[in-house]
């Protein structure tokens, strides 16, 4: 049982194959999960458009997240966090090379489409 | 507006007075905050005791939380998490003296008595 954020990395990040997804944990209307990023982004032109509320926190790391209603890419460094509302059009436009980033998000609000521990994401390229 | 974890700290967490509660998030349902310990710990034989649930990560620093029905204090160090379920007695045995633990708590759940943004919690003594 996973219990702590810089440990017990999955394969797949520590091998920097793809960027992974762990449910920390999993109640009616909240949902928090650990993303380990190692250089991934989001696919050219894909935007997250989600059904409920994300706060995500920038742990450990450095990325760039851009919203469709912005000019400019805002870059996130540990420690920094941002509520991103339901609905509001975002990507991931870089993350450290290099490095692993790890992300906190809370998923709260709507969850209603929760039926599967599968985040409703793409798999993100590097 | 707070948006970094590691900045901006209140003057009573940087002069090490008490320990500081700040809403980083406010929601129906769900609650965010930063707390910053600076050696304090709960009073003798007081235990949290809330209505909702909690989860609590330790961002940085160091942590000792104690719970009624257990024997054992548990030291939580940086990036461990824990989850209280609403109603669970526990209190903080400890946090480290001479630096600053940062909590990341996230409480959830039954939040009908938000009224408020003061936390239902004492003032903890060093």
């Amino acid at each position: 049982m996973l219990s702590n954020l810089f440990r017990d990395f999955p394969a797949a990040a520590l091998n920097a194959q793809e960027e992974t997804f762990e449910a920390l944990l999993a109640h009616p209307g909240i949902r928090i999960e650990r993303i380990i990023s190692t250089g991934q982004a989001s696919p050219v032109d894909f935007w997250y458009c989600q059904p409920q509320d994300e706060w995500v926190l920038v742990v450990q790391g450095s990325a760039g997240l851009q919203f469709a209603d912005e000019d400019r890419v805002r870059e996130l460094q540990a420690g920094d966090f941002v509520n991103i509302a339901a609905q509001r059009q975002h990507r991931v436009a870089w993350t450290a090379a290099g490095e692993t980033t790890i992300w906190l998000a809370v998923h709260y609000g709507d969850l209603t489409s929760q039926a599967t521990d599968a985040p409703a994401t793409p798999a993100r390229q590097m």
